[in-house]
C-alpha cells in the first residue's frame, strides 16, 4: 500500500497531526496561548492584562491568486487576511511583517507592486509596516505576520444557548465571482465588476470587530474566510452548541447573479469562501449595545438565527427544518 | 536591453528597493519601529516602556538546507535563526509561529519530523509554540515568526570610538563544513562530525545575548549569521565608525581543518556565514560587568579589537594593517 502524501491528507488533516504532536511533545503548550487551537489567531497575556494577539497566514500565488489578480491586490490581501482574523478576536491590528519567497525570474517591478499593495492596506487600516525577510522560491509566496492588541478577546468557544447569531454583512459575492472566473459564467458588466471586486479587493471588518468585542456583548466569534457554512459548523463545534438559522444572509449582487443563472442564491452564500465578515453570537440582553457599536462604525449587524442546546447547524424558517452541510469552499455543483 | 529580474538584483538589492518604496509611500513608517531598518529585528514600544521585538525569517529547503540536513534539523534551525536575531537585540524570545508551504507529494512523516525539530528548539529555549498556517507550494518553505520582550534593546548603530569590540564565540566551523559539503574536502571523522554539527544543529546565544544587553554595557550588537566580515562592516556602517581588529577569532576546529588543507584559517572565520554568535561593542569602563554576565551564563566574551573614528573594518596586529573585505558568505576561493 502506498504511503500517504501531504496532498492526500490535506491542510486540515496535517494541522490536526501537528497539534497531536504538540500535545505529546510539549504537554501544556496549547494552553500557553490565551486562544488555544483551534481558533482564528493566537494570543499572549501581557503584564498589564491586555492581550497580544498574533496571526500568520500564507499566500501562495499559484494556489491563492484568482486569475486576473494584480500584484498590488495580492499584497493587499495578505494584510486583509491577517487583519480579519485579529478583528474577529477583538484585537486591533498594530504591526505587519512578511517573509516573501520570490522566483529568481520575477520582475522586481512586480515585487514592488506587491509591496505597494501591502503598504496601501497597512495605511488603510492604520497598521505599522515593520519589513521582513526575502528569499528565493519556485512559487511567489508571501507569509504575512501580524500582531495586535486587545483589552478583551473573543473566542470561538463562548456561545451559549439563548444567544443570538449574527453576521457583519451578507454573503455570496465571492462564490459568484468564482463562478465567473472558474466556470466561465457571465454577468452584466456592472454586476461582474462588483462581484470580482470581492475577490480581488476584499476588506476586513477591523473597526467593527474591535468595537463589537469592546461592548462585552459578543460571546463567540470567528472570521468567515473558510465560508459561511464551514464557519458556522466550527463555531457550533467549538462552543458545543447547535446553531439554528432563520435566514441565510445573501447579498443583493449574489441574488441577482443567482437569478440570471437560475442557481440557488443560498448556496452561493453558504458555500463560498474568502469572504471576510465576522460570524458572532450575542447575549440577547446586550443586543442594543452591539447594534449601537456597529452603527458608530457606519455598519450594521444582521441577525440570522439563534444558539440552542445540541450540536450541528440547521436552517429553520418556521415551515421546514433541514441541516446545513459542513462543506468548506469548493466549486459549486450545478443545480 | 533586457529588463532586470529579481535574480539579477538579489535579496539585498530588493530589500533596499522595498525600503525606498516605504519611505515614499508611508513617510515616517520606518520610525514606527524602535529598531528602524536596517537592523536584526523590528520592535514596538509597549505602554509599560518595555519592547516587543519581532522577527520573521524564511527557510527554503532547496536553497537553505545543506546536503544531509534532517527535517528535524530544518525545523530546529527556523527557531534558532529567529532566536539569535532577538538575542542580539537583547530580547528574550517568548513565542514562535510558522507558516509552512508544503509540496503535495511530501511525506506527512517528514512534515511531522520538521515540526518535532521546531518543538524541540522551542523547548530548549523556553519559547511558546503558537501554531501557524499551512499551505501548498512547490518548495518546502518555512517562514518563522518570533516575538520576544526586552527591557532595553541594543541597536546596530550605537558603537562609539573608544568602545571595545567583542564576539560571543570563535568562528570558522561552518565555513569548514561548507568546504566539506560543497567542495568535497575531507576531515578525520571526529573533526568532520564537529564541523558538520555547526551547520546541521546551530544554537543561538539566547541567555547570553539577553544577559549582556541587561548590563547596559553593550553599545551596539548584531547577529553574525551573514558572516563575521559582513557583520563587522554592517556594524561599522550603521554606527558610522571604524572597527579595528587586533585578532581574528578562529575556532580550534577551523584551525585544525585549515592546517590539514593548508588554507588560511582566518578566511574560514571571516568569510563563513550561518554562525549564530553575537558581534558587539562594549563601553570599556563596563567590561567587567559584561564579563561577569557572560560567566554567569557559562560563557565568555572574546575581545577582538576596538572602535575608532573613521570608516571601514581593518586588521592590525601591531605589525601590519590591512582592510578586511566586506564579503558575505561565498564559496571560499582556493588559496
Amino acid at each position: 500500500m502506498a504511503r500517504p502524501r501531504a496532498g492526500d491528507i490535506g491542510e486540515r488533516g496535517l494541522i490536526e497531526m501537528i497539534w497531536d504532536l504538540v500535545d505529546r511533545q510539549l504537554p501544556g503548550s496549547k494552553s500557553e496561548s490565551a486562544l488555544p487551537h483551534p481558533d482564528d489567531a493566537s494570543a499572549v497575556i501581557l503584564p498589564d492584562g491586555r492581550y497580544l494577539v498574533l496571526k500568520t497566514d500564507m499566500f501562495v500565488r499559484r494556489t491563492d491568486a484568482p486569475r486576473g489578480m494584480l500584484h498590488s491586490q495580492m499584497g493587499r490581501k495578505t494584510v486583509v487576511m491577517c487583519s480579519s482574523d485579529l478583528a474577529a478576536k477583538g484585537a486591533k491590528p498594530h504591526a505587519f511583517m512578511h517573509s516573501m519567497g520570490i522566483p529568481p525570474g520575477y520582475r522586481p517591478g512586480s515585487v514592488m507592486e506587491l509591496v505597494r499593495g501591502v503598504l496601501s492596506a497597512c495605511n488603510e487600516y492604520g497598521i505599522a509596516f515593520l519589513g521582513g525577510d526575502l528569499g528565493e522560491s519556485k512559487d511567489l509566496v508571501v507569509a504575512g505576520f501580524m500582531v495586535g492588541f486587545a483589552d478583551r478577546i473573543v473566542r470561538r468557544s463562548g456561545a451559549l444557548p439563548g444567544d443570538l447569531l449574527a453576521v457583519t454583512g451578507p454573503f455570496g459575492d465571492t462564490a459568484s465571482a468564482f463562478e465567473i472566473l472558474l466556470n466561465g459564467r457571465a454577468a452584466p458588466p456592472p454586476l461582474r465588476r462588483r462581484l470580482l471586486r470581492s475577490v480581488y479587493q476584499p476588506r476586513a471588518r477591523v473597526d467593527l470587530g474591535v468595537a463589537l468585542a469592546g461592548t462585552g456583548a459578543v460571546t463567540s466569534s470567528m472570521d468567515s474566510s473558510d465560508g459561511l457554512a464551514f464557519t458556522l459548523h466550527e463555531l457550533a463545534r467549538s462552543s458545543g452548541v447547535r446553531l439554528q438559522l432563520s435566514k441565510v444572509p445573501v447579498s443583493s449582487a449574489a441574488k441577482e447573479f443567482a437569478s440570471i443563472h437560475r442557481i440557488p442564491a443560498e448556496e452561493l452564500a453558504l458555500y463560498g469562501g474568502e469572504e471576510y465578515e465576522i460570524v458572532l453570537t450575542i447575549k440577547p440582553e446586550a443586543l442594543g449595545r452591539a447594534q449601537l457599536a456597529a452603527e458608530r462604525c457606519g455598519n450594521s449587524i444582521l441577525l440570522i438565527g439563534r444558539v440552542e442546546e445540541g450540536r450541528g447547524v440547521f436552517f429553520n424558517d418556521g415551515t421546514v427544518e433541514r441541516p446545513i452541510e459542513a462543506k468548506g469552499w469548493e466549486h459549486l455543483r450545478r443545480p
